[in-house]
């Protein structure tokens, strides 16, 4: 056991132990209660400091930085910074994302002495924002020279652990105050697993895949944060199990893999995965979740005896597991099982290659964009898709090997995605990242695309034009200005936020925008887009209409001729 | 009493009491929760929607709005949406606005079945949201169609009562259901004084004006905010009462009136606005709060015995009043006292005309750019000045009779000027309305200025820009890069958010700028002011140390050399 002692400035421990779990990058604005802090990071070097626009496109950022990375930190001033990042922090609780949202807040003296500053309620009211955060964050702390060292550990481990963000309020006056703190290094590592139980457990779970003549396996999120993908793969692969994926974890398990058997989402899925799910008599699902907006609106149908594995816990047809990792149950059931000698193929997927299709001089159709974008994916793209006609076509690509899918399902923050890319793009700069987006959600976040062309990187944006909200006008309002918004000239938006040659272009056609494509560098490209208004797929505008149901129920107004896009007629049964 | 019963919708009823509380605009960003609402609203066709490109934005707007049209309302989807705006709400909260944040909610059959849905934390949790929005709200409430006429009413009464924000969520599947509800318009009053408890209180305040040398009379914002600056004014004039405004609340008692005695900061007062309110031997304050941001850093020194007026409480001597009106006390105390025959001066403004001064074709100085302003503003311009040098030389304007002046000095959220111009434009769009915002601020908030593109409203918008974060670069990090912002073609940005031609300047001398002054037009303008990084008038650099001196401690870094931007010598004392 290392106990040798070092002393350091509060701060520079902080910003040590954020190095130490990893952190490469800390995404934030500046506020008068961080910049002593910002200093320490300046003057230390690493992690690297990422200035975005706001404190929202900040927390997004941040978000995707997790993703892709596992942990991440924002830095936020008290009160105005905070606030303005709980939607982003929350939206991280909700998608299951380890990230360390660190508030410079008000100092500590002005704490002690009850005193009245700006950035506060102006009440004398202790702190309410800590409060506001103990809603949405799944730890929270605030430093003092005394429980630091401590509480620091605590915070970085618990958000890494449960893959959930927590908040830590550093006053602005303890930064340079200096403290004993342990040399070792932080170590990030998962609990170990109560030996009897993880047995158990294990037992529990062969015995049921020893009889099954059906079994499956169903991803949701904790799959892939929790990084048990491969120990997934390892299970389904020794006893030839296919694998399916919720549609907002598309890609988590390759698309190509002989056992990759769809994407589960109700009813709106194909005939073939719904029976692999809905029929299979060892169901083992993981993490999984029933929400609307993942679940086909409730229209999921899992077998009642399925086996639920979660992160650290499982239920077993009526027994509940605790004090165990899935980790650890994934790869003891995979160790206990005997090898089959040959996989079977479940993946029934199309060819990559899109249809044979001659892009056309006429006004771009969604069908048309989605094709040429399925002849312009690659292996091991990383692709964002916005909540809308983005994620809806994005969700039906058919993913070649090694890309990855980002889209916000559950949470569903429209304008996420263009924070999210920052944060991608800084966590893997070498990847190609495509960002899928419409016109409606980029205005909520547009400014952070300077901070993406400050940072020289290099991602291809395409911007959705179609006049609005389209998601909504297939809910209600189809012809409403409430689901308007201003029509920008988005395609010049590049050149107003750097003052460097950026690639910029418009195409209204597939022919255009077959053309660009297909002549496309490897620099920062942004292509507007432009469809109809209510030009959606059949699949998306029944989602809208059972959203609707859902959402207004019987007395509500969504029956009302002409209020919403109406399901195409071959589709209207 | 009117016992008169009307069915209605229960949306239809809320937009009804908004109507009837005066509101003509609402604010916000659709959701597939409020999409029934905004139908409603459509349906109906007042108050008017106004779409903004993203929440917090939107509560900004909604702030400004209330600011100068006494109450507003905001509409804003669950989860996603509310906390998106939450920096805002708390804003209205610390700077006492009254703010109607109406939260579409889940649907309620959702909150009773427990059935997990997206814009939540996926946890199934109840309500973690309206616990977010307890901290910094005065008043909550969750619509059912058993206690709407009750809650939605209590809502709008207290909002307008106490001016701070109140937030309300209604499920969307209740909107279109019909219950019972009067007739009667909705009326907003002030509770009645006490009889007594104003006697009593009133007589105490006559008794100590009676005997006093030096009376004085120090606003603060609660003055403004209800609307009480008439009977300020009437009390004042009785008795020839100087009276001194903190800074933030500049000009709500006219800078022209003989009874004007400056505006009051503590140290940073000038002398003879520092001997009217610290040497009174009757100090009146109305409203005082002591904060850093508005109190000159806590170097106010009021007299200890001063009468201390609050909105519906006086503290006088010893004795606590409850029960009574600010507007009652005023009324009453200027009805007892004896007239004074004649009016004495207190204003020692100097000419509202600038100093002669020619302006020069080279580097636009931060002294230059405000002699100008001062020569370009008239009587009753609205003035919005953001946090840094724009609001520090704002404060230094003399302002013509009818201006208004606003700031966000207490909350100090940067990019909030931006948002707040939308709603006052919408509250006031008669009235010539100038914008003063640095590019930091600018950034944060940028894309709502295609919202008052698209409302075709005609601001003048000055942005400053000098490179970044000048308030920072005051306080710490004179070079350093997390002070910087990308330097955007600012002048650029209106031509992306309006198809129609829009009038854009750039001005980097005096010469040029004086020159766009004299040619402008009464249409939408907008003009980057090009200024050095650390151009800032002595001043505002000294407030900037001062503020270093109270967050970082005596440990902090902000001695090292070259760490911020120096006070200039001659004021280095």
């Amino acid at each position: 056991m290392n106990t040798q002692i070092k002393t350091q400035t509060i701060g520079d421990f902080f910003i040590r132990r954020l190095h130490e779990a990893g952190i490469g990058h800390i995404f934030g604005v500046p506020g008068d209660f961080t910049l002593q802090f910002l200093q320490q990071l300046a003057d230390r070097g690493e992690p690297e400091w990422v200035g975005c626009c706001n404190e929202l496109n900040a927390s997004y950022a941040a978000d995707g930085y997790a993703r892709i990375h596992g942990l991440s930190a924002l830095s936020v001033t008290f009160g105005v910074g905070a606030l303005s990042a709980i939607n982003g922090i929350a939206g991280a609780y909700s998608e299951h994302v380890p990230l360390i949202c660190i508030c410079g807040s008000l100092p500590q003296r002005a704490i002690e002495r009850r005193t009245m500053m700006h950035h506060t309620l102006g009440d004398g009211w202790r702190n309410p924002f800590l409060r506001a955060f103990q809603q949405v964050t799944v730890a929270q702390a605030q430093i003092t020279p005394q429980n630091a060292v401590e509480e620091i550990d605590r915070m970085i481990v618990t958000a890494w652990r449960v893959k959930r963000p927590v908040y830590v309020e550093l006053p602005s006056d303890i930064s340079y105050l200096e403290i004993n703190t342990p040399e070792a290094p932080l170590q990030l590592k998962e609990p170990e697993s109560d030996a009897e139980r993880l047995s158990s457990c294990v037992q529990a779970i062969v015995q049921q895949l020893a009889t099954a003549r059906y079994p499956a396996i169903l991803l949701d999120m904790d799959a892939e944060r929790f990084r048990v993908l491969d120990e997934v793969k390892k299970l389904a692969e020794k006893k030839s199990i296919p694998v399916v994926t919720l549609g907002h974890l598309k890609g988590c398990f390759s698309e190509q893999h002989p056992l990759f058997a769809g994407t589960y989402k109700g009813d709106a899925s194909n005939a073939f995965t719904r029976k692999i799910v809905e029929e299979s008599d060892c169901l083992i699902t993981v993490g999984y979740r029933r929400i609307d907006a993942t679940s086909g609106f409730f229209t999921d149908r899992l077998p009642k005896n399925a086996i639920q594995l979660e992160t650290y816990t499982a239920e077993i047809d009526n027994d509940h597991y605790e004090a165990i990792t899935l980790r650890d149950v994934l790869v003891g059931t995979t160790a206990l099982m005997d090898p089959v000698t040959s996989i079977t193929s479940y993946n029934n997927t199309t060819s990559l290659k899109a249809p044979a299709f001659t892009p056309a001089n006429t006004a771009l159709k969604q069908s048309e964009f989605w094709i040429l974008m399925q002849d312009f994916i690659r292996p091991d793209d990383l692709i964002i898709a916005e909540i809308g006609t983005a994620a809806a076509g994005g969700g039906s690509l058919h993913l070649p090997d090694g890309c990855t899918y980002i889209t916000q399902s559950v949470w569903g923050s429209v304008g996420y995605t263009l924070g999210a890319l920052l944060g991608t793009l800084k966590a893997a700069p070498h990847r190609r990242q495509i960002l899928l987006i419409g016109d409606g959600s980029f205005q909520l976040t547009a400014q952070e695309l300077s901070t993406i062309l400050r940072q020289n990187l290099k991602p291809v944006i395409f911007l959705i034009n179609n006049g609005g909200y389209t998601i909504e006008r297939t809910i209600l309002g189809l012809h409403e200005t409430y689901n308007d918004v201003a029509n920008w000239n988005y395609a010049d938006l590049p050149k107003v936020f750097s003052r460097k040659p950026v690639a910029t272009h418009v195409a209204s056609t597939a022919e255009a925008l077959h053309k660009i494509m297909q002549e496309m560098g490897d620099e920062f490209t942004f292509i507007e887009v432009v469809m109809a208004q209510d030009d959606a797929s059949a699949g998306f505008i029944k989602a809208g209409h059972a959203c609707a149901e859902l959402d207004y129920g019987p007395r509500g107004p969504q029956s009302r001729a002409n209020i919403r896009i109406p399901i195409p007629d071959a589709d209207a049964h």
